[in-house]
């Protein structure tokens, strides 16, 4: 850190916040100086210490580049979603196939522009549950006669629901999957001008040394081989993204977590593998060419690595949000702690309990944000249907069943 | 090639069938030798070019270690399937999560038993019309009042259907998804004591080349490197696994396309990414920072390496069969020529047109199959009603519409 300031005027150049610094010169020349200062130190820590990787170095240096250089990548001034991709305002028009919507057939300002949430889970079942919970418990208002759709139904790949500001999309499995979606989803917040989403994924997995049932919020993605980077061939070469999460976003999900819960909420590492069976080191695939010690040794070697637990998604999901710029969290519930055992036996009525637990968590930071702006109206109605007297509404369900 | 034979008789040992060698002993000593002379053939190739890879060779030896070393790892004496996993006869039962089966929740023989085709696409649409397709050529009939169920519906992962000796499921999209599923069904094949099943997999594509509609069976699949392997981190290393493909079997699917088919269907060699936009060198996702020009440079290389279509699926399909000793192929008919455009803008019929191609080919194949088994029933029905009359059976439903 340099002493003082390189430009001409006296404003505090150590000030801890970037913001805090005063002029408009200073500010620029400082960001840069202190950015490039940073990396020396980094490259003097790698020289010091090759063999270690220094992920909280490279994580400042990141937030750095992401709170300086990439916003203006990222956000038009009014804060709406800006793409990475110089193409996509030339084109004529922009199908997003997997999600069955187009820019120009499709109203996307009016349909989407009130949108602030994305909650991402695998199965339309899940994100179908997710979406009636959320209603439920933001007291959203349907018209009469009126239910969910799922948006993409024609699209037969992913399902979309939308709760006013929320919206609920299946990803199916796998990092793959879940990229077209986000390539999509994305690109549709850029064509609806929504403002400063944030992207929440919400699934199951396996744990490492902690109890199932367990909710875990990922500090980062790293993939089979502890490599916190998405790896892909672009162009016939291999590119490598940060596989970043919202720390901010991490710790206000994990200070939602109460002592009331019947269950713990931690914060750890998550590793994002390729397949279920051989990826993970289980020994019930197809195929297994090694034994039990081999998988006990390398359970023990990720969990003293500090990987908490492992699923298929996460390292895409924290990669491309994070090169969007998009605030993003990954709240998974562990089914099996993997050093224990490979197969789930805890029965259905417990998992499905369990599986609640990441949807309760999400719901209560939405919850949160709009009580805190205001948009929050818990009345006691949701739904298209206005009930006065629960226990009268309820009566003329079941007289209306059995009238012939 | 030998000049004579190695046994005392006097049989055609130059014979361009195997099939046409007279006698048992020279059979068998014969094609040992044959694949031995083939290999030298090889490695004498290899020696005089050592920096160019030899695709062919490798396969030739590939197909050479199957025939002989592999065989036994993957088939019990009678025919049926062998895992390559030895800790799954220990186990006291194997759940099959991601298809809602288990081995001893469900008599799996029963169920399963009389499958000899496995035919797999993205999606459970798509698998369900096939379905309902393979049932009305190959005249299935389904008891009076019963139709077809989806038997993996409580997974909310994968659909699938079964239609006497086939079996149609949906993979979802990308490498992980379709990795899980092969997992589980070759495990279901095992199980079920399937003697030699027969994998497809039928999808869509971009083409590299060649027009829309054009129905491509791959030799072989590649990744976005090129490479013709599936890599995977197992246990914190990488593993290659060739994506080979069953030769023979995709000479006989050629051989199925006919000259009155409106379309071309050729053999060729398949991409196959983890990604569909920048993965595919698409200027139409959330991110892109190259040109125009660098990409089609990228499909222009790509073309000159001999591939034809780009899909997401082919290299986890080709690696896990082989390695599990399952004949199988992967047929797609390509929706849009990459080298003219990224975005599909065929209309929707037209599309749906081509969709279908390659479930007709397979349907060739099939057909054919248990023609020759002596198992096809094409006595005009299918389905659970017996139709006498096409036309009063359809009179019957109108009214049938129209009575209050």
């Amino acid at each position: 850190m340099p002493d003082e300031c390189e430009c001409d005027c006296e404003c505090d150049f150590q000030a801890p916040q970037l913001e805090a610094i005063g002029c408009d010169v200073c500010k620029s020349r400082g960001v840069e100086k202190r950015l490039r200062l940073e990396q020396e130190k980094r490259q003097q820590q790698h020289r010091e210490a090759p063999q270690a990787v220094q992920p909280q170095a490279v994580q400042a240096a990141d937030d750095a580049d992401f709170l300086n250089g990439t916003r203006p990548l990222v956000r038009y001034p009014d804060g709406t979603v800006k793409l990475r991709n110089p193409h996509i305002e030339l084109m004529d028009q922009d199908i997003l196939y997997h999600l069955a919507l187009g820019s120009e057939s499709h109203d996307l300002v009016s349909m989407f522009g009130d949108v602030k949430f994305v909650v991402m889970g695998g199965t339309p079942k899940r994100v179908e549950q997710f979406a009636y919970y959320i209603m439920q418990e933001i007291g959203h208002k349907l018209p009469a006669g009126t239910t969910l759709l799922d948006i993409s139904q024609y699209s037969y790949r992913y399902s979309m629901y939308k709760v006013g500001p929320v919206l609920s999309i299946s990803h199916g499995m796998g990092i793959p999957s879940v990229g077209i979606l986000l390539h999509e989803v994305i690109k549709l917040m850029y064509h609806a001008r929504v403002k400063d989403p944030i992207f929440f994924r919400i699934g199951t997995c396996g744990g490492i040394g902690i109890e199932g049932g367990t909710v875990v919020i990922s500090e980062e993605a790293v993939d089979g081989l502890l490599r916190p980077v998405l790896e892909l061939p672009v162009l016939g070469k291999m590119h490598s993204r940060p596989a970043r999460l919202d720390k901010k976003l991490t710790r206000e999900l994990k200070a939602l977590a109460t002592a009331e819960d019947p269950y713990d909420t931690i914060i750890g590492k998550t590793m994002c593998t390729y397949d279920f069976y051989e990826g993970q080191g289980r020994l019930d695939g197809a195929f297994c060419d090694y034994t039990d010690e081999d998988k006990m040794a390398f359970l023990g070697r990720v969990h003293e690595a500090g990987v908490t637990n492992i699923e298929m998604e996460s390292l895409s999901f924290a990669a491309l949000t994070h090169h969007a710029g998009i605030k993003s969290a990954v709240i998974c519930v562990t089914l099996v702690d993997r050093l224990k055992g490979d197969q789930v036996l805890a029965p259905k009525e417990v998992l499905s309990e369990w599986q609640e637990r990441p949807q309760k968590l999400v719901c209560r930071y939405i919850k949160r944000y709009l009580q805190m702006k205001g948009r929050l109206s818990l009345d006691g109605h949701c739904g298209s249907m206005c009930v006065k007297s629960p226990r009268r509404f309820k009566l003329v369900q079941q007289e209306s069943e059995h009238v012939d």
